[in-house]
């Protein structure tokens, strides 16, 4: 199979600009060259060395360096050490260096005038995440997104991925049919951090005991989640609770499934910038429906979402 | 933490009768006592040796017959080889013990004209069974129900599972407070079963990796898939895409979003028996909403889908 990257990812434009990461690992060098297949030119590299392992951080620097020589792409290439933000910022080593990175990209996206930021994460990179987003206890199949926006400071970033619907397996063919070389990152296959243990332990064991890819199935519970969402969303539209000064009608409220009021309840807040939001405050929020119960309750940010007249409002 | 079993079983009742399984393991035995310490004592122990661990299985059957002598509590005793019934099957260890285990049920549902049976899955076995569905390629976190009805052959059998929200530290905190003996399973332990493997090796890997409760995380998703099930059903309901004659109308679907059609469809089919429903075979139902391509789609068990005079029926 050919991989057309317009086709996949049709929100990429051959007149735009774009900036591009890249480490040198197999997904972001693939991502590269399929980016530069298709037409895309006007492109940007940015490339940054975690010194996270020693020389063979600094030859993966040169190796992306000779390429974008090569492919006469332009390059932005710094070098940061993670270990050191790690012990002054006491967080871990992916937070830090994910830290570094879109402070890096905030740079690139300054020092370019493009916010427009391509990111190479597949779809087994989006499995990954979505097993781990899914332990952790997030509400759904949580997953990365085609098109994010990210605030840095008063900077705001898009990142794109476009590979997010093509499977490693298959970048790893274009790379070998293409004959195209990339740099192996040791450091994945150690067991490093809870994501490469996630991905080098949990999931050939799971694999191997299913007898099956394991990883489709979740990209498959991901759609699943995905049109779900869109249903619950058209669901509250629906169910007309909103007063025309967009306020919660008690009475409308009472007559929906408790299922669909804690989901209008979580739409409302996150809608009004409420994010942080627990079931059990949602329960909370529900029983304000409970005419006889207490009339308010204390959100998060020292927001409080109150009941008067019929009606429930922050 | 008492564990009052009527209060979490609101479903039990004090007045009826009920085949328990009882294997002699710890959570069969916790439910044996719980049941009975809540006042329910019309009851008629099961129980199904299934001849997988020679000594060890005789010696759980004599365990259990001792327990019922000394509660004072009806017994049915049987033996079958689950080895012996897999060859002749062909079928997994796992599913000929299950089907040895409902035949068995049957039997005793029949000489005690009683179809309620009391199993003892937990929430423990919960998570399990909605990690293993998930990554087996179930459309949402699937889990076993409370309460479900089983037929076989011309018999309906009501599998209860009043433990279902107990977790199993809960259940052994109840057994060593209250002093009362188990048998452990030594082949609970052994890599012997797919589902084995899940409960020893991936559910403490994953533990150890994300550093916590990940059991807890999938029980509160499966929460959130059974309450987003809810939604998708109002919302169907809500969409009025049936006529009179309870045939689907066309219009009225093409209206609403295209990932509530594919449930609209998914609900019309599964409420008419057809239940082997591929995510491709529901999109080839949705096609039948574009009334320029064909006008029939072919289902299992030689069902037609078929759209006429803007009605889609079977």
């Amino acid at each position: 199979m050919d991989l057309k990257l317009l086709d996949i990812a049709p929100f990429l434009s051959k007149r735009q600009k774009y900036l591009v990461a890249v480490s040198g690992g197999a997904d972001s060098i693939s991502q590269l060259h399929l980016l530069i297949d298709s037409g895309i030119k006007n492109i940007v590299v940015c490339h940054l060395n975690h010194q996270l392992r020693g020389r063979a951080s600094n030859a993966d620097a040169r190796f992306v360096e000779k390429l974008c020589h090569k492919l006469n792409v332009k390059l932005i290439s710094e070098s940061v050490s993670v270990r050191l933000l790690m012990k002054s910022e006491k967080s871990s080593l992916e937070t830090s260096a994910r830290k570094a990175r879109h402070n890096f990209f905030a740079r690139c996206a300054k020092a370019e005038k493009c916010n427009r930021i391509i990111l190479a994460h597949h779809a087994d990179d989006q499995a990954e995440t979505a097993l781990w987003n899914l332990l952790r206890g997030s509400n759904g199949v949580k997953a990365m997104n085609v098109l994010q926006t990210h605030k840095i400071g008063n900077q705001t970033l898009t990142f794109l991925r476009p590979l997010l619907s093509i499977r490693r397996y298959q970048l790893r063919t274009y790379l070998s049919k293409n004959n195209i070389s990339w740099r192996e990152d040791a450091t994945n296959a150690e067991p490093f951090t809870a994501r490469n243990r996630m991905r080098n332990e949990v999931l050939p064991l799971l694999e191997n005991i299913m007898q099956r890819d394991v990883n489709s199935n979740i990209l498959n519970q991901i759609s699943f989640t995905q049109e779900n969402n869109e249903i619950v969303k058209w669901a509250i539209e629906r169910a007309q609770v909103f007063d025309p000064q967009g306020r919660l009608h008690v009475g409308a409220l009472q007559k929906i499934p408790k299922s669909l009021q804690a989901a209008v309840f979580h739409d409302y807040l996150s809608e009004n910038g409420i994010i942080e939001l627990s079931r059990e405050l949602i329960d909370r929020c529900c029983n304000l429906l409970n005419t006889a119960s207490s009339s308010s309750v204390n959100l998060p940010r020292d927001k409080i979402l109150r009941r008067r007249a019929q009606r429930i409002f922050l």
